[in-house]
């Protein structure tokens, strides 16, 4: 796109170095803060630990709200909502989180994750689009899965609800508790009531 | 009891009166992070807003992290285990938890709850007996009730563990969305599911 003085690619190679900067800036950002944490989160401490001053910092992101509500979005984007897992059916969703949660680098996003929830229920219309991400956007998928599933359309809120919820909880449970045996076969049982679930939907749809 | 000089009036007296200042800070502290939060808690402006100098937070509490410590056991110890309901069952103490949440004075403290959590996962070691309580003291209860209800005993781990799941993750989803007839709808559903599980556990025993 020409720029009101013609000098398209001077401008454009400008804006492109301004967002390669932005880009590099949030990764270590993130970086950091998958580490260290966003309560207590200081602007200039921040700044040094990524290496730029906290002048660079504020022209980039804005304010340090400006920059939470950044990496919440970041968090919510980058933690995979398993849309794209194809033919996987609702079981092999739920095995999929269980076997993500126990490797050890889960950790620290699932830290971070709990911290954000903190965080934005403290703040929800400031971070609303994290909230809704990680509330109805997970709901919504869990509601296509089972509805593949055969689980009649009536039944479907709770069952999604219900579900998000569990899983939810046990991620904190495990995080909290490190208590991997209690929680993997809390896991299995999960996975056997939604086949119990599965079973009941299939009776249902042959009447 | 007397103090090595005899004087035991006056030091008993100085005693209480540094308890009952401590207590009543805390309280103080309690009733600011309730409504202000515990994200981005900054020493000085919470000593002006209990209305004492930080220097005389710092002599009661030490730093802000053991402040910190001492916010999150004051959440988690007043936050009611209904241990004693007596003979309520089972499906009574999710109501009730369910009629608190319903509460707008409950809003306050379920944020508060959720950013303790978020705080504690990033600090285990720290916050640990706040983690104690929050997962193995309401896992414990709940079995409790669950036994009583006629749970077999090599179930009631299971059973424990996915019920507080459910509620906790559904605490969250009320907070994230309050969308209150997809979570009231939920909860029945939960309630519902309890009851299924008592008739099983009735037709175990009677075999």
């Amino acid at each position: 796109m020409m720029s009101d003085n013609g000098d398209a690619p001077r401008v454009d190679g400008r804006r492109l170095r301004y967002q390669n900067r932005r880009g590099e800036i949030l990764t270590a950002v993130m970086a950091h803060v998958l580490e260290h944490g966003i309560n207590q989160l200081s602007f200039r401490k921040l700044a040094a630990a990524v290496g730029v001053s906290h002048v660079t910092l504020r022209h980039h992101f804005g304010t340090k709200d400006d920059l939470l509500v950044e990496i919440l979005g970041s968090i919510g984007s980058r933690t995979p909502i398993p849309e794209n897992l194809g033919d996987a059916d609702i079981e092999a969703v739920i095995q999929g989180l269980w076997q993500r949660w126990m490797q050890p680098a889960t950790d620290q996003r699932s830290r971070l994750l709990f911290e954000a929830y903190g965080l934005a229920v403290r703040n929800p219309d400031e971070y609303r689009a994290f909230l809704d991400r990680v509330t109805t956007g997970w709901i919504n998928m869990l509601r296509h899965h089972a509805l593949r599933a055969g689980c009649p359309s009536d039944e479907v809120d709770d069952f999604a609800t219900l579900l998000l919820a569990q899983v939810r909880g046990l991620q904190f449970d495990l995080l909290a508790t490190d208590d991997r045996a209690r929680l993997g076969s809390a896991i299995d049982s999960v996975i056997d009531g939604i086949r119990q679930q599965r079973a009941r939907w299939a009776e249902l749809a042959n009447r």
